[in-house]
């Protein structure tokens, strides 16, 4: 992959660990956002932490002897992983997709294994400054990049700069209340998460298609529901894609509750750019046009004519490009 | 006022114009936030914004001329004023308080009348960066002032400093609908202004009170409503304070709207401090003590337990130590 395009630097190679609940990926920079080497491998949660680290530094070795590098050729790691995390002591505090990880200091592990600067931080906000270095929110200075996936989060770059809070928690809009009951997200009934994450979607897909089964309303979710017993948001989308009414009906109600959560954020913080990730990026104008028009109807009419609303712009490589971020500092 | 204490120097003389809909304030000041000498007197909307700005600028000179200052002696002049308003551009545009105020090019105007540099700024901007830098928030780095009067508005201070947006309107928590009907606050039924501003509060106690008359509920409130055809929040504050249960009860119920919208700025923006103005100096821990519970249970935990809820600490004088601090530069 462009090696000889990009020849390595000893000032300039850093390496980003992207931690998920599915897979870890540890990939090799030189010329970011041009990735040089990429590997990947399961993190099977349920085998605990110490597996994975190990797999980890083990993989790094790998990476780096592959290009004819030593640990003392790379200028920094970078850890993305979902929250919550202690960003200043470098730990991982249990985040929902990893239960075993308690505790678990990553950044300590690593800069004694490498003798190199290590740095951790949440994936919502590595991905903001992903997107804000290399992506659609280049040239921004007030951009909101959402993690829409299994979970909901925020990312803030104000005047600039990722914005932390005072206890690096900042950006948790998936935890705010839409309404007093509803599907459950972030442990909270009605939330921003339990609306309009793929979580969210995927709560309201049963509901609406149960709900259609006791009309007789045809949709290929149906089968799906009654052989999984649950459905996914990629179903749903498969389906939507297929011109499935139901299907179509739930992306569509996601889509509202969307445009809640970033009427909120546009009231509240006036960005000129919001990014969004994961289902945006796989639904496209499907959710985020629907959404745009809650957002228009729901938010002031000055900040609500500033603001755009993409789908995050790296793409599928933007969990690499967020690691290789928190790699390369803020 | 201390004027021996303070001696003019002619580098550090600031004029403060706080503009409000009932009243209109010119202050000076040497040493902020010690206030040397402070003029107001009626807005009178009803009667445009020319005869207010003449009166501006004639008590600006008569404030200066007292103090054997000139025009050259004064750094800057800075007006604070409800929004919208242009910023840059330095114009008043019509506020629900001064509803004949269309494009009013207040800087523009001292600018050609004193020579001296003039700039404008939202109230609650101004009162968040006055609160900031000398009341409750001093050597805070992330905190949000709420403005709680007839409107509810937040100045945000992020990293150490006032966070505008790319349109000069964040803040807006006001608009944010916390439920989907409920009483109207900012063109919005359900907002937190509808809920938890001044005006929330007296639309409250017109419901509630009308409710206990049904009941055969004895309360002050009553005999007001009936004489006056309506209620406001200084009614409700004065009944509470006798120990009326029916008032007690609307401060209870405007203050876990209170909490409601404290917890969606906590979640979203992990501040170490919330200062509140306005109702919150009258009603003090009446208010904010339920306000508090509700936040801490609709928010995370580790934000929660990170933010201190408090008034304002420059009490009555924060209108104009903020004009003070919009003439001194953020």
């Amino acid at each position: 992959m462009n090696e000889t395009k990009f020849p390595h630097n000893a000032k300039k190679n850093w390496i980003g660990v992207d931690v998920g609940g599915t897979k870890i990926a540890i990939v090799l920079c030189s010329e970011p956002p041009i990735i040089l080497e990429r590997v990947a491998f399961p993190t099977l949660p349920e085998q605990g932490p110490q597996r994975a680290l190990d797999m980890i530094q083990k993989t790094i070795h790998q990476v780096i002897q592959k290009h004819g590098l030593a640990p003392a050729d790379i200028a920094a790691i970078g850890v993305s992983c979902g929250g919550p995390l202690d960003r200043v002591a470098g730990v991982i505090q249990s985040p929902p997709n990893l239960p075993n990880w308690d505790n678990v200091p990553i950044v300590s592990t690593l800069q004694r294994e490498f003798i190199v600067d290590c740095r951790l931080e949440n994936d919502a906000n590595a991905g903001a400054v992903a997107e804000h270095r290399f992506g659609a929110g280049q040239g921004t200075q007030h951009m909101i990049f959402l993690t829409m996936g299994t979970g909901f989060g925020a990312g803030i770059i104000a005047d600039g700069r990722l914005y932390h809070g005072v206890s690096d928690t900042a950006g948790e809009i998936g935890h705010v209340r839409l309404t007093s009951s509803g599907p459950i997200g972030y442990n909270k009934a009605g939330s921003v998460e339990g609306w309009a994450s793929g979580g969210g979607m995927a709560q309201t897909a049963v509901l609406q298609v149960k709900t259609a089964i006791e009309n007789g309303e045809v949709t290929s979710l149906a089968a799906q529901l009654i052989a999984n017993k649950t459905l996914t948001a990629k179903d749903v989308a498969d389906a939507a894609r297929q011109g499935d009414a139901v299907a179509k009906r739930i992306v569509h109600s996601t889509a509202e509750r969307l445009g809640e959560a970033l009427a909120i954020l546009v009231d509240l913080l006036n960005p000129e750019l919001i990014v969004i990730g994961g289902l945006a990026m796989r639904f496209g104008d499907s959710l985020l046009a629907p959404a745009r028009i809650v957002m228009q109807r729901e938010a002031l009419d000055v900040p609500a004519k500033a603001c755009k609303i993409v789908p995050a712009a790296l793409g599928e490589q933007i969990g690499d490009i967020a690691a290789i971020c928190v790699a390369m500092g803020f």
